[in-house]
Parts: structure tokens; C-alpha cells; sequence
């Protein structure tokens, strides 16, 4: 039991809950299945924002018909190398496993591949792909473009998605190198976490719809925005996402996309790019211990001792041990809202 | 003549002083033209921390052995998608042309390839290779690991290098659209260039030797650095980087990159990676349309008129438009390390 009164429950528990949830409103049994692991998986790596706080805006959107719940995503285009899937307004999880599957397995074979998802809906964290990647020895970059939540460096008002990119890399021995992360200077869902504890954020995070700072996290969703991380650099790497993941990948760009809060009613038409590189494919290299050099001189860069998370994946490896032994806490507002409350 | 006492050239004659201070040490006249020409297409996109202001660093690199002017790249790894070229220390800018016409043909017949380059020197703006792309259609990706000279979110000394990252897009009419950066909150050079006029520097773009922030330019090459832009989700940008133009292409990463400035006598064994797109890849897309909607839409994001120059290519156009009507301006420090100042 949380302070909030929320609950504290493992993730296997949380894993089924989730998959009822959306069983419940007739999504089938291995969509749930899927989707819901995808969800509980962001919530052990520390990412709530990513994980079971989705499913209000999932439940809505296949209650108002913005995810079909059975449709399948097809392939539009497929060759050894290269594919494009399409997913028919579906939950954006099915498209983007098929994607990813396909992606790994032919770079596997191949030493390269390219697959793009059109016509998608929100696939959940990137990170949650990795799998398809690592154990075949591939190295992923997941692109995904999404619906304008994001100001440009200095604009008042959101026109670009809060994009996201996501770099799988295997180690022989022990856990990937994982880098994943989105174009706004902070994750729309961090956000929104703090509105459903009721807490402030810092004035660097958000705009309101006039487009002043603002400390009030429902702002973000009364027209509000995120401003892009890294200034005029940052928006940099917003173009070349909208570039690779829409144009090339989905015939679109972020500010056609549907945001799935604000038009609950219409799949969002998002795209995805999955390209996968086998890690030999350019001739021997050894990532564990390049990565390990990156590492330690990181770590040497700092006069004193360095942050406690100073390099991607030490946080997600605290929380994964946490979420592991202790179990997942799940707010109050979250188990109201979901019907969750009488389990705790 | 400029203020400062330097002078002002035609973008064809300061590419025939290039190329002869080029030869005047020794460097074979296609190798020294080619080179030229890669340094002078930065001056006149606006660019001259990439620019001819490279000189001194190359003729001192090339007296005491770090460039070996007269290697030749080779191929050690080719097939129809995937290639590795080896730069044998030579200029960084023969072996990345040879990549990147290879990348960019291999991806126009197969759809997509990528070449990697391994042992390698500097090789200028990574937008001086966007030809080989836009005149076959296809969408190129290309980046670049370099000695260490940038420091992480919140450390104090240098341990990664200022890596670049540039994407090159083909458009149907019209200049193609580029996005071309480096990891740095600033490009080193465009200190150095501050340092060459005798001006401060902002603190945010400079560490000294210590840690601190610094003012003086000269810091830079003092042992300071430049911290990583957009902390932390720029640091991400940076792993990226590491992986796939390191790792998977170099087998190599920043932190050991001899930096061309500290060890003139050594090559960089510097790296790159080159990676084409078909722009019709997985289907119909107009980039014309999709890239005119991102303008649109960025420029609709501001309250009042946008900056004069929010979107990548405007400031390069203009630049570029300045430098074939009235020249481009060479600082009268330039000019006296290079034995130019009688040119004025």
C-alpha cells in the first residue's frame, strides 16, 4: 500500500489486470495479451508514464472507435530487405511487433533491413522492441513519430509531435545498451503523471495554450505544449525523425498526425521506422567492451564522483530490480479511474 | 576588404588558394582540389569553422605525419548493400567521398546500403557530401565520431567527441533539405573562429581546463570543452552517434580519437558511418509537400512572425546567396597563418 492509497501489486499480477482491462472492452485475448506486456514492461523499467496509465486513453479510444480492435495490420510491401506495414487503425502494438520481428530477423539474415508501419496507432515505449533486436544480434533504431504536443525553439503553440527514437544494442554478456527517448524536453506522459498525483512541474516543461510557462500540468492537455529538448539542435533531431519515420516511412509528418487524446473518435495515423543493422555487418567489432570505454570515460569526466545514473540504462536497471522484488505502485487515481481500487 | 584588414574572394579563387597551399606541402593536386573544395562549400554555406579556416590544422597535420597525403582509402569489406572503406590516415575527405557515392548508388539500385569508413581523418562539414545523395534520389544519413573534446551533463573535463550527425533530403525542385549538427552545445570551430577575432565567448558554450565556465575562446584548445547540447537526451543523441558511426562502423569511439589539434603527428583513426535511403523506399511519398507542411507548421507555432531563420537551410541559403554575389571574408588572422595576406 502506497501513501496516496493507490496499491502496490507484481508485475504478473499487474500484467493480468491490464489484459482484463482491455478484454473487457472486447479487445481480444492475444491483443490484450500483448499490449498489456508492453504497458507492465514500461512500468518495471521505471517509465509509469509509458506503462498502465495508457489504458484510460486506450479504453476511450476503442470505446469511441480511434483503435479498432480487431484489425490487422497487413503487409503493404515486403521484400528480403525491406517492408512496409500497414496497421489499419489497430492497437499500434500488433503493427510495430510484426515490424520489429521482420526487421530483426531479416538484418539478421541479410546484415541490414528496413521496415516502416503507416497508418498506426501509439505502439507504447519504444524500448519494448528490443527483444526482436538483441537476441539476434541485431542493432535496432526504432523511430516513431507522433501527434503535435511539441513547440518549436522560442514558439508558443504545439505543431510538432513529441517524436521518439530508440537504439538497441546487444551485449554478449549481460543486458543491452539502451538509448530511448522523446523530442520534448520532458515526455508528455511525465507530465500528465503529475496531474494525476496533483503535483506541479517545472515552468520548463510546459506552455499553456497562450504560450507562457506554466507550472500546472493539466495546461499540457487545455491546448497546451512541451518545448523541444536541446533548442534549434534539438529540433535538429525532430526533423530527422519526421523525415525517416514519416516521410520516408509513413507518407506523413507530425502535424497531420491525430493526437489519440484529443480525437479519441479517429486512429491517429502515426508511422513508425524499424532499421535494423547486424552487429557484425561492417566486420568485427566488440560492443561490450567500446561500450564499457564510453562508460568509464564518462564516468572520469566528472571532477568527483558522477551522477548516480550518468549512462542510459542505469536507471531502467534500478527500477527493474525494484519493480521486480517489491512490486509496481499504482496511484489512486489511476485505480479509480480503471476500477482497479477493491484490488488493493 | 573587411574591417579587420583581412579580405574578401570569390568562392573559385579562395578554392584555388586552397588547393595551392594544399599542393605547396606536398599534397597531389586531385587530392588537394577535392579537399578544397569540401573546405570552401562551408565558407560559402556560412559555415567557416568548417571552412578554409581548417588550413593551418591541415598543413600542420600533414608536416608532421597525422595525414598522409599520399594514401589511397580501400575497400576492405564490399558487397551490393553494405561496405567498409579504410582511410588509412590519409585525408578524411577522399575515403568519405568514396563511401558516400558508393552508399548512395548501392542505395539507389538495392533500395538502401550502408558504408562504413575506419581509420580515418577529418573529412569537413558532413553536408559537403549531400550531392552524391540528391542526385540519385535518395535519403542520406551520415555520421561522423571525433576525438574528445565535448563533456557530459554536468561533468567537467572532456571525454566524447564533438560527433556530427547530418541528414541529407532530396527534393523533387528546389535545394534539398539538410539538418547537419554537432553534439556540442557548439560547433568547436565556431569558438575558434572567436579566438581567431579576438572575441568572448558565451560561458554556456565553454569549460575551462578546470571545469569551469569560460569567456576565452583560447580555453578550448587549453584542455576546456564544450559541454553536450540538451543534457542528458543530448548525451543520447551522442550514443547513437558512438554506436552506429563507432561501434558498428569503427569499431572505435570517441573518447579514443586522437584530436587532430593535440596529436598533429598522429592520424585521428577517426570514424563514419553513410547510410542511404531510395526515397521511394517503401512506397509513394511526395517529400516536397511533407517537408513544406513542417515548415508551415513550425512557422504557424509562433504568436507573432517566426525568427528570420527557423527551419534548417534557411540561414545556408542566404549565406550562400551572400558568398556567389559579394564574396566570402577571409580574417586577416587567417590570412597571415596561411601567407594569403598578401592576396589582399
Amino acid at each position: 500500500m502506497t501513501e496516496d492509497n493507490g496499491f502496490r501489486i507484481g508485475s504478473e499480477a499487474l500484467w493480468e489486470l491490464a489484459r482484463d482491462t482491455l478484454t473487457d472492452v472486447g479487445v481480444p485475448a492475444d491483443t490484450a495479451s500483448l499490449v498489456a506486456g508492453i504497458l507492465v514492461d514500461a512500468d518495471v523499467r521505471g517509465h509509469p508514464s509509458h506503462g498502465v496509465a495508457m489504458l484510460p486513453v486506450y479504453v476511450q479510444r476503442v470505446l469511441e472507435g480511434g483503435i479498432l480492435t480487431h484489425a490487422t495490420p497487413t503487409w503493404k510491401h515486403l521484400s528480403e530487405t525491406a517492408g512496409l506495414v500497414l496497421g489499419h487503425g489497430g492497437f499500434g502494438q500488433l503493427a510495430a511487433t510484426m515490424a520489429a520481428e521482420h526487421c530483426a530477423e531479416s538484418a539478421h539474415d541479410h546484415g541490414m533491413a528496413v521496415v516502416g508501419v503507416r497508418g498506426n496507432n501509439h505502439i507504447g515505449m519504444l524500448a519494448a522492441y528490443r527483444r526482436q533486436f538483441t537476441e539476434r544480434d541485431v542493432i535496432g533504431l526504432i523511430l516513431n513519430v507522433s501527434g503535435p504536443s511539441v513547440s518549436a525553439p522560442g514558439a508558443q503553440f504545439p505543431t510538432l509531435g513529441n517524436d521518439a527514437i530508440c537504439l538497441v544494442v546487444p551485449r554478449r554478456t549481460g543486458d543491452p545498451f539502451i538509448v530511448d527517448f522523446a523530442t520534448g524536453v520532458v515526455a508528455c506522459g511525465k507530465i500528465r503523471e503529475a496531474a494525476l498525483r496533483g503535483e506541479a512541474v517545472s515552468t520548463e516543461w510546459l506552455l499553456d495554450n497562450t504560450g507562457h510557462p506554466s507550472a500546472d500540468p493539466k495546461d499540457l492537455d487545455r491546448g497546451g505544449s512541451v518545448p523541444v529538448f536541446g533548442g534549434y539542435k534539438g529540433l535538429g533531431v525532430q526533423l530527422i525523425i519526421e523525415v525517416l519515420a514519416g516521410v520516408l516511412a509513413g507518407g506523413t509528418v507530425s502535424p497531420l498526425v491525430n493526437r489519440q487524446r484529443q480525437r479519441p473518435d479517429l486512429p491517429m495515423n502515426c508511422s513508425q521506422l524499424f532499421v535494423g543493422f547486424r552487429t557484425s555487418l561492417l566486420g568485427d567489432t566488440d560492443p561490450d567492451a567500446l561500450l564499457h570505454t564510453l562508460d568509464l570515460a564518462i564516468a572520469m569526466g566528472y571532477k568527483n564522483s558522477p551522477p548516480d545514473c550518468y549512462f542510459p540504462e542505469q536507471r531502467e536497471r534500478l527500477h527493474t530490480a525494484r519493480a521486480l522484488e517489491s512490486g509496481i505502485d499504482i496511484p489512486k487515481a489511476l485505480a479509480d479511474r480503471l476500477g482497479w481500487a477493491r484490488r488493493a
